[in-house]
């Protein structure tokens, strides 16, 4: 077995632990439900394939479900469901008429009644039902947009616009119980923006949102005016929600897998936001500095770093960390570093990151290309090509964030 | 003891332990010497602290010594030692001077004698012989820079070009026994670079220097040509070498002092160089997620950053890194992060650091700063001084880089 094996196995257990249904089974496999109705509501890009499996698992105790989810993400029939395909990220009529059902649906349920609510990443415009035209909605949002407001500025007015969003949905609900098994896309897991939050309490008040329309001298209709003095829910006390799918169980996977194959983990970050090149320098400045360690280590940092243009190439953010951490580590023996972006689409590439260890700078330089040149040019995918330094899996049907991994192997004395 | 106590110990500590006068005394103090002569060389700007603390610890014992430092860099008379001052970084008559009085300081050695050796940083240009005129070292310096030669393929020609660098000043001082004590300010403590490696084996050989002469045409005299054909020493059996200040010290005096206090230290790396506001970025992220620890944690971090300039402010490294963290821990509880230059003076500011906390943000909030503004300015320095964000040590007497310390401080149960 060698080390890229050993990272072949951490990156097939971590992507298969973050997937849709793995997340939804888990959230489900042991829970039981008051003895009422089990109605199954789900939204965002993972919507099909969480309603698919929480359909298989609740089986017979599933009386009805709405699935919205974008256009061309559903992929065939679910049993009990009624599936819509709306627009994302610009909510179209598909949306809303996929938001109105599921308000339907959850009309006059009684206490004994559980509404499983399943929500992934683009949530927020595929399920929408808006209190003003939709028009005044996308205009308003644009002028939100363009004179500077913050997105914590932004959701503050429209949560009080939609008649879902900012813990509405669960309200409507009300009085069943509401159980919501999230996917996470945003790091640091902030419930109240994941979709928009429409089954968690709104900690924004009228107050703020009177200031961020004044601050903006925002043109509000009289009726959006109105709106925004009608207070969100600040408690929810039905509903229970389990984040189960999100960055942090992929990098709890990825560690998992280490462990199993002889490394230490070492989680450093579920949180990681910086640029990609400097996270790989800073993460191959680990490698070099724990290099006399006696036992394998890993070390993990996942999270979503950023990528400043410069250049014309091509690549990703996974690529050009894994890119910048060659230099760092070049020379080093049985040390490996590899960033992986869990759709397994990183950028606009056909690869999901990249991968490097001690040789690679060399491998590079006999290519006739210069790490720091080839990142300049924001070209990772080209160079990392020539030297088989792809992670390639194929769209993965997940999107929890990234992950990276510096890979020390030490063998048992 | 509030957090920040806890700071200014950590600090006051960690610099302490990695003074010049510290690092001699723990590689002198259990040291024992063959029965003959005891002669000191030491070169390098901390040559002098290094020297005067040495003559202390010998005593009776030092027969003679030379001291070659940078002009202004004497503090006194060291019984027993000439001291010479030269140029720094362009070497000048005085480097010249002193380097030879100490190679006739160690001719006609025996095996029973010993020359203790202290090497700092700037003794690539203080401790200088040249065996071409200086005139011609000095062009052919200019002529390899304006190349583009990286500063491996410099030292490759240099070194043949120098009776002293590349090993040879230890093959001077054989027979006798050579004891050399190494104060590191490079990354990675590179032992043939820090001050050329008069005492440590050259691992360059000739046919790379003429490889590195034809590569970019340089024109070399006949002298600099045959000098070219002379090996350098590839063993040196006489020598024993001890790093004894370096980050990696830096490092482990502020582990130590952590530990003390409570927590529990974590090295991440002591060769961090990327960029100064990334990396405190990096940390942040780490902070935010180990915030459910238990017991109280410190993650290290030593290095050396750097700062990509895009302003005219007035800042550091460490003042960037310190306030880039504020960004990311803004609104955590009793956590902290300082950024320090061990030398007490980061960029051309009279701070030696900076230091925030989870209330840091709000602060410049107030002040009517906003971080990425200012660190777009490169102006950290004037906006952590209007939050008490910097930390002043005044010029400390020893440079092993930078030290950067996330602490998270939790109440034992």
């Amino acid at each position: 077995m060698s080390i890229y094996t050993d990272a072949q196995t951490i990156i097939q257990q971590a992507i298969k632990a973050c997937l849709p249904d793995q997340a939804v089974r888990r959230a489900l496999e042991d829970k039981t439900f008051a003895p009422g109705r089990v109605l199954l509501v789900a939204i965002g890009k993972a919507a099909w394939q969480m309603a698919h499996c929480a359909a298989q698992l609740l089986g017979e105790r599933l009386d009805a479900g709405v699935v919205v989810t974008k256009h061309d993400h559903s992929q065939g029939v679910i049993p009990r469901c009624t599936i819509y395909e709306g627009g994302h990220p610009v909510p179209d009529e598909g949306s809303f008429e996929g938001t109105r059902a599921a308000m339907r649906l959850v009309q006059n349920l009684t206490p004994d009644d559980t509404v499983v609510f399943l929500v992934s990443g683009g949530g927020s415009a595929l399920f929408e039902c808006p209190l003003i035209p939709a028009e005044e909605l996308m205009s308003l949002t644009q002028e939100l947009l363009a004179c500077g407001a913050d997105i914590v500025e932004m959701n503050t007015i429209r949560k009080r616009l939609s008649a879902v969003k900012g813990g509405r949905f669960a309200l409507l609900c009300a009085p069943a119980k509401v159980y919501s098994i999230v996917l996470s896309d945003i790091l640091g897991d902030p419930l109240d923006m994941i979709a928009s939050g429409p089954a968690y309490p709104d900690h924004t008040t009228c107050a703020q949102a009177k200031a961020i329309a004044e601050k903006y001298q925002l043109s509000l209709s009289p009726k959006a005016r109105e709106l925004l003095e009608k207070e969100t829910p600040k408690m929810l006390d039905n509903v229970e929600t389990v984040v189960t799918g999100s960055v942090r169980e992929l990098c709890a996977a990825a560690g998992a897998a280490c462990r199993e194959l002889g490394y230490e983990p070492i989680l450093l970050t579920d949180q990681l936001c910086c640029q990609a090149k400097e996270a790989g320098s800073f993460l191959a400045s680990i490698a070099r500095t724990h290099q006399n360690t006696e036992k394998s280590l890993a070390f993990l940092a996942g999270g979503e770093t950023v990528v400043h243009l410069t250049g014309h190439g091509k690549g990703g953010r996974n690529q050009e960390l894994a890119l910048a951490a060659a230099d760092g580590i070049s020379g080093l023996q049985d040390t490996l570093i590899f960033s992986l972006g869990s759709d397994g689409t990183d950028g606009p590439t056909n690869a999901a990151g990249g991968i490097v260890d001690g040789n690679t700078k060399a491998l590079l330089a006999k290519a006739g290309l210069i790490i720091h040149q080839v990142l300049s040019e924001n070209d990772a995918y080209h160079a990392l090509e020539q030297v088989d330094g792809l992670i390639r899996t194929g769209p993965t049907g997940t999107n929890v964030n990234d992950v990276a991994v510096v890979l020390i192997r030490r063998m048992p004395v």
